[in-house]
């Protein structure tokens, strides 16, 4: 971590940080994490600050908490360059890159509700990622197209 | 500022800090401020952090901004405790404490449909704050109660 993002919002003990998520999307990955009054962690949020590859960016860092797979592949559809970092005594303990498949399954549904993964038939929701930023998908069984925002809605 | 604030998030240069936020609101707080995808300023949001005297707290800090009265008025319906601090170069130049009213006029709507203050007739909204926390106000006009859920989604 370089001395400018220190700056900004300091080192964690224990937990998850959350780095280059796209400007402006803080909000939207508090949102997927639930961050709200009934947290009990000790978060961190920057918002806009500089980036050396991105311009600027947005961080995110919860105390004492790591985050599940679904959690992770939320992220990857709205920040698809972000990092996330475990750690522990304050140190990077595990770094992974979040990466959006081509491929979206079960995490989102279909707006539309006539498609047939909206009926009582055992289907699962199934979606091609069209474009990343701008993010877009496209519904496999009903070629029905999302957007953030659509997605946005259901997280 | 103390040292173990300085911990969380840094100083701004120039702008607002929202310090003394009732702990688990600043999403609320940002909510608005309308902090998100469009804003340009950097921001830092401190979550659940020690505060001596409300044991924890919130803060918001927003680079190169300052609060109009209205949305001062609408963080003091939600967190009756902030402090709202305008820095400049660095240093607290003017602090205000946000202050609950008796009486709240005009910024809230009331929820009944039915009312008068939502006919077409001349009326402005005016609500009895009844208790403080957890937030109730009732209708001047329709004795209807509010709480802080129904608030928060007029914001």
């Amino acid at each position: 971590m370089s001395k400018k993002q220190m700056l900004y919002v300091a080192k964690i003990k224990d937990g998850t940080v959350i780095d280059h998520i796209t400007a402006g999307h803080a909000m939207n990955v508090a949102k997927i994490l639930d961050i709200g009054e009934k947290s009990n962690a000790i978060i961190t949020i920057a918002i806009n600050v500089p980036s050396k590859d991105l311009g600027k960016k947005d961080m995110v860092k919860i105390e004492g908490r790591e985050l599940n797979p679904e959690e992770v592949d939320k992220i990857a559809l709205l920040a698809p360059h972000a990092t996330i970092n475990i750690i522990r005594n304050y140190e990077v303990k595990e770094k992974k890159e979040v990466r959006l498949p081509k491929i979206v399954k079960g995490i989102i549904k279909c707006a539309n509700p006539a498609c047939i993964s909206n009926s009582n038939e055992p289907v699962q929701p199934l979606f091609y990622v069209e474009s990343e930023e701008p993010l877009s998908v496209k519904c496999h069984y009903c070629s029905h197209i999302m957007e953030k925002q659509d997605i946005l809605r259901q997280f």
